[in-house]
């Protein structure tokens, strides 16, 4: 059992900040994620775009937000648990949460903050019937551990960033990188393009273009895959199926916590502290819904503020809590690390 | 009369960034502010210091963050009415506002967004007789424009980092800086107090210390002042006295303005869009107040976003407003730049 002050679900923008102003606090957080990296939909959507209204950023990568965030709240030592889904929680009678992964792994923690975003990220899956066979057997969505390809034959599906971007990034590792898009048009960015284009011409990259692949064959694994192109069927071994057609957000499971919800969000009290309708599940970020909502990175950040506050004083309703500016009383991490002003001085001048 | 879409009183961080909400729905903005440069407390109060909690930024210093808010809102053009106080607000039969300054500046505008921190700075003044009389012929207490110290006599009083940067800045400026202390001990930054040592050592700086400034003379101007020290009197001629005893805020003329006030601050609906109980005024960042309030920089922001949500609801209300991230329609600057993502291509590969 995973034992925490505040479990965040989701490690989006608004997840990762929580957990620095948790740690103001002192409270502690861990952090769950259908995903295996952090940055939610900066992540997993646009890591290479530039944002323009971050206040103070006239421009940020969203890749480059993630990163600062993750360097800002690190001093606070989240815990994570990537690649699972939250999956059901279970209050119990202390008032205390225990929310269980699709995995099994169990988290107890004093509150829960919900902040799933748009939901679970899954990978939008091509209607294969044979493919949910392979899945961990040779097929893959996400390319998690890219030495795992080494030496081994890929052959990647899907015609926008990931697909191009990936291919580009095996090309290097794998024995023998091939790629089948429906159309012979790609959609991404130029670079990227034009560098496939540039791996094709040194046959580095194979493509089969427009095809697509409709089965999948093998004894234990995955050995075979069969591809149709322009009306006739070809057959190509593979040890590796990467099907990257993109990614659907789904409020799955958390929909049946009891959570009131409206237009596939969650509502919570903004005139408070950001709580749903039961007490100690919180929801911020994307994932919450109140009258003049507004789907930003910055709105979540003040959520998160003013949500472990609230938390504060659930887990110390004795303590009086007065508000100190970091610039004035420092940052003082679990990790036992300060950060803070250069102190003034009182040193006379003779 | 200046006329503009918002009229926003205050330049610190909530100031500036709603500019660059507002201009995101094509609202144009007027900043008014008491003091001669944009920041609000970040610049008067703590320029050279680190902020640790400001979303994405591990570290930021005061001034940095002004700057890059500058820079961030600098697309959208907005105007400023520097060195005056808001001092009056008349609602016009139009819904409408005319706001007025101390100085007669008058504005006009269809929103009013209070951003006003804590209240105008105002200069804590010695308690001298005959220092007012002497106000702006000869006495400062804000260098705004360093160049009219030129070749000039300059008495500084003060022990803290506005008295030892200025007479280090002035030292090299003026033809001859003297600064008065009442104790021998300085307090601010140690490199800043060992500066001011090395150029005493050189006879750049005279020190007057522990002393006071006591009285002011001169005919049409200020000429002399009276210092006393250890218990006797001596005279300095000068042709400028600084006084930097530091700020003090007052909340001021907006007292007066029928706004509901709570603990020096002003009441505002959180639960929509930061509206005070006079319809389209607003207020935003460290002057509002509402349950669960923290006075952050951070928050100031998220604020500052509904706020100009609603004031655009107010003034187009027949037109529905369709939420576009900047990152997929980019930032179409009044002054005609744009910023934008790289747009991806479609592109075949042969
Ligand atoms: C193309 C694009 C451009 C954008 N541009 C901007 C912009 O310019 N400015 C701006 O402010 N915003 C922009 N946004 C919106 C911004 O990305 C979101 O507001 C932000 O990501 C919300 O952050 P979050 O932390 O609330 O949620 P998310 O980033 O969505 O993260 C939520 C995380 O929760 C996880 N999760 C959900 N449910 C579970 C579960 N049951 N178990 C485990 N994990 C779960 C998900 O896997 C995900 O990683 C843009 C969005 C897109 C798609
Ligand atoms: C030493 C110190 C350290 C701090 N550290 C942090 C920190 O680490 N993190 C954090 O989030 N916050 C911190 N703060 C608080 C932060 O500075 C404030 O939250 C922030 O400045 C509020 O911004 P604002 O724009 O609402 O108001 P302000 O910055 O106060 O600006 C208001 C402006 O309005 C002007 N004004 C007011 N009335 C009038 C009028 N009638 N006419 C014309 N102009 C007027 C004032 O002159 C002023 O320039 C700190 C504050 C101090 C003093």
């Amino acid at each position: 059992m995973i034992e925490t002050d505040i479990l965040i679900i989701g490690a989006g923008p608004t997840g990762l900040f929580a957990v620095f102003e948790a740690g103001l606090l002192k409270l502690r957080c861990h952090i769950i994620d259908a995903l295996p990296n952090i940055g939610g939909q900066l992540t997993q959507l646009y890591p290479k775009k530039p944002i323009f209204d971050i206040p103070g950023y006239p421009t940020v990568q969203a890749e480059e937000l993630v990163n600062n965030l993750y360097e800002q709240i690190k001093q606070f030592e989240p815990g994570f648990t990537l690649n699972e889904i939250a999956q059901t929680i279970d209050k119990q009678e202390d008032g205390t949460f225990i929310v269980t992964t699709d995995n099994g792994t169990k988290h107890h923690a004093n509150a829960v903050a919900i902040a799933a975003g748009l939901g679970s990220f899954e990978p939008r899956k091509p209607p294969i019937d044979t493919l949910s066979k392979y899945e961990e057997k040779g097929v893959e969505y996400f390319i998690r551990e890219p030495e795992k390809f080494k030496g081994k034959k890929v052959l990647i599906a899907g015609g926008g960033d990931s697909a191009l971007d990936w291919s580009i990034f095996l090309a290097d590792v794998a024995a023998e990188v091939t790629l089948v898009h429906r159309r012979n048009e790609f959609r991404g960015a130029l670079d990227s393009v034009e560098k496939v284009q540039e791996l094709k011409n040194q046959g580095k990259i194979k493509l089969i273009t427009p095809a697509e692949v409709i089965g999948l064959e093998g004894k234990d694994k995955l050995e075979k895959l069969i591809i149709e192109k322009e009306g006739s069927k070809l057959e190509k071994e593979v040890d590796y199926f990467i099907p990257l057609f993109g990614l659907t957000p789904k409020l799955g499971p958390i929909a049946n916590w009891g959570l009131e919800i409206e237009k596939n969000a969650i509502k919570v009290n903004n005139a408070l502290d950001y709580q749903t309708n039961i007490e100690g599940i919180y929801a911020i970020g994307d994932i919450n819904i109140y009258p003049g909502k507004l789907k930003l990175i910055l709105c979540g950040f003040h959520e998160a503020t003013l949500m472990c506050q609230s938390i504060y004083n659930r887990i110390n309703p004795d303590k009086k809590y007065v508000l100190k500016y970091t610039t004035v009383g420092g940052v003082q991490g679990f990790d036992g690390t300060v950060k803070e002003a250069k102190k003034a001085v009182v040193k006379s001048i003779e």
